[in-house]
């Protein structure tokens, strides 16, 4: 597999790049095994503690796969546990990990869509050419362009907000506002609130830039590169993104008007606001729901109604390659345009005048029926490795794990180390899992000399 | 759609077999409708209950519904509520709910196989060739005898143990052993006795041959002939065929095995038994599982490793165009192979030297993914509509009225009215829903003059 092009400059610094795009399938889980070892040795030393000393193994294990997850889920207090060593170790590992997913994804797709020859957007030239380091070079640059722009602006609006609005020195409110502004980008879900985001629910200038930073990362670069670009032809997008773009904007608009309508009157949600105040926390937690993972309610506090949604949204998660997990909103949309083909009878399925790939419908259904076995799965460990968990907190706990979310009703604080072992597993194989998959079938297609003959089996 | 050929004799009492192969989509729900309205009103009147009065609407609607759905769950206790008038009613209702599912699912697969000119052995001579009248007739005979024969061997041995095994007089020996086989073959569920077959757990007499006529009427007709016929040469079977019967062997090893592992020391299921009695208890309470709705150890007793296992089962169901329910044996297995095929890399997804046509593929992704909807809307709708029902104890319930297996851990008799149409609903979108819905996407193909260009976008 040639890599280097004719013209572009090929140094020392390139050799990740190269052997990413070489075996893009097995530096990624690697990289991500890597930095959460790493991360998990620092995170045990005193230092790293308000009560300066060594953290168990598993709780370091823990927070350190969850930052670099980019997941949020806790087992300890974020703001009392940590001391600032800990808190900037869980920074620097969720921004790894998040740039990490941002660049192994993106590079995947790049590499997928040039093996098999597809469209992609991404490199703006000839489509579906040779590209080289320097293309490389380019779409990491500018992915890591975007991510500074909006961490900054997200930081500077949150530290002014913190500084005026509740008085906190200079330094404090600038710390404050980078954390955050981290966490939201990369879908990361820690916060330095024990309570999360809740008792900001009302404050839109915290949780308005962070839940537009929250969708900016779950939505992924493929998606954000060719949309922004192409803004005035969305109907020349490629599938992939016209599903991811469209619909991330369903999912939204959905979650947004059940949440609404189902916490509207609880008095420990949305009750005691006015309606903007109900509009506000219903549309931010709505943002952050199928992966942010930060919460404006009381998650314990939602309506019996609004579980299901959020498991589902959970389920389904972002946008491809992106800091998102979930089995993707494209994937989910595919399976439904899949269905809705069927039902009709239409002998193909077209998304926007585009005929899909068979290939692509097998590939999704094996990436939704494979998630939906580990999410049961998951679920029925857990119980039967605790005492006194009921399904329902179970399957909440495990698809916030397996989607990267970090939602939760606190289950996680309470598990035994085989229970949060569990959710470990998870973490990793929700980040690295589906888009690992997802490529390793792409890329993985044998070529058969012979074929037996057809059969249609009678199904259901 | 010429269905007479010549030299068959089309008579008078042909008319519903003519429409039946007309419309096979239409006539099945509509049958099994006019059936559950006729069964409601007979089974609201005084002398159908032991109190002389009349039943009220809802509960003789979900006896009616549930016995001609062959499902058998129950909102009043069998035994003790109904009178012999009742218990007749229920009898018939289950014998003609058995015997329309039985036939009209068989007939759907003849037409649908001839319309598509697919493999089928359902008759013996031309494979693909036009059928006539008398090739129906044939079938529909062939059914029949199964269906007596079944039912009068099971009849025989039951009253025979029942007379002397119990003590029971002649006619109630008899009375007993043929409701259950009625019950059996046609995977009813209902029982005579308040405890299902809990109290006949040690007594092989009375459960295997139960379990056997559960398992040859939950395989299926298309299934069971075949395999009979061709048992010599099985690598000839159609993949229908072979999914089926291979794919029910499976799952009733892993049942039992699953079964006798989790319940073997719980006091409350198989631990009183010595390990012949835990092996009889596990094997027929597995048999009846996916699809039968006898039990013969306390559902409420099962351990919680248990749940998950019967849940899955139930939702998988038994053979296509048998009296069992659930997506069907074939489709789960066949997404299996879908998975494995693409886990590998492999162009064609082959099942015993044969190509699944991506037809079948899109189909059982269809049936398989809607059936998940379905019980996940049905969940949260019996959540919401009821107070105190935990999620897993609805998810049971749904699972098992959507299967119409009738496994039950008592939640319908507490549900209120709401909760129990619901459950109705369920139990006949069930029944009717998977056949109607799958042989309704086969045969609804239509024909485009126009491809749009073929794109493949990344999934995951
Ligand atoms: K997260
Ligand atoms: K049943």
């Amino acid at each position: 597999m040639a890599v280097s092009a004719p013209g572009s400059g090929v140094g020392h610094e390139d050799w990740l790049v190269r052997r990413l795009l070489r075996h893009p399938v097995r530096i990624v889980p690697l990289g991500f095994l890597v930095a959460i070892l790493l991360g998990t040795g620092v995170l045990m030393l005193p230092p790293a503690t308000e009560e300066h000393r060594y953290t168990p193994f598993v709780t370091a294990l823990f927070t350190a796969t969850s930052a670099v997850s980019v997941t949020g889920l806790v087992v300890v207090d974020t703001p009392t546990y940590w001391t600032p060593v800990g808190l900037v170790m869980i920074t620097v590992l969720t921004q790894l990990g998040g740039l990490g997913i941002l660049t192994g994804g993106t590079l995947v797709v790049l590499v997928v869509a040039r093996q098999l020859g597809l469209r992609t957007r991404l490199l703006v030239q000839a489509e579906t050419a040779e590209f080289g380091i320097g293309d490389v070079r380019r779409v990491l640059l500018r992915i890591g362009l975007t991510m500074l722009v909006c961490e900054a602006v997200m930081t500077a609006v949150l530290a002014l907000r913190f500084a005026v609005g509740y008085d906190y020195p200079a330094g404090r409110a600038i710390w404050y506002g980078f954390f955050h502004a981290v966490q939201a980008f990369n879908n990361g879900g820690f916060s330095l609130y024990s309570d999360n985001l809740v008792g900001f629910a009302h404050d839109g200038w915290v949780t308005l830039p962070l839940a537009f930073g929250t969708i900016i990362g779950g939505l992924g670069f493929p998606a954000l590169f060719e949309a922004t670009r192409g803004w005035r032809r969305p109907g020349r997008w490629t599938v992939s993104t016209k599903l991811t773009v469209w619909g991330s904007l369903v999912l939204l608009l959905v979650g947004f008007a059940v949440l609404l309508a189902a916490e509207w009157a609880n008095p420990r949600t949305l009750g005691p606001f006015g309606w903007e105040g109900k509009a506000l926390a219903a549309f931010t937690q709505d943002a952050y729901i199928r992966t942010g993972g930060f919460n404006t309610v009381d998650v314990n506090g939602l309506d019996e109604a609004s579980f299901p949604l959020l498991i589902a949204l959970m389920f389904v998660g972002g946008g491809s390659a992106s800091t998102a997990g979930g089995i993707k909103v494209a994937t989910f949309f595919l399976l439904a345009f899949c269905i809705w083909a069927e039902l009709r009878g239409e002998p193909d399925v077209t998304v926007g005048r585009r005929r899909l790939a068979s290939a692509s419908q097998r590939q999704a259904l094996t990436v939704a029926l494979l998630s939906v076995a580990l999410v049961v799965a998951g679920t029925v460990t857990l119980i039967l490795l605790t005492e006194g968990v009921s399904y329902d907190r179970a399957l909440f706990e495990v698809t916030s794990a397996f989607s990267t979310t970090g939602l939760s009703t606190g289950v996680a604080q309470t598990l035994p180390s085989a229970g949060q072992l569990t959710l470990i597993v998870l973490m990793y194989i929700g980040r690295v899992g589906t888009l690992t998959l997802g490529s390793a079938i792409a890329l993985n297609t044998r070529r058969r000399l012979y074929r037996y003959p057809e059969e249609q089996p009678i199904v259901g």
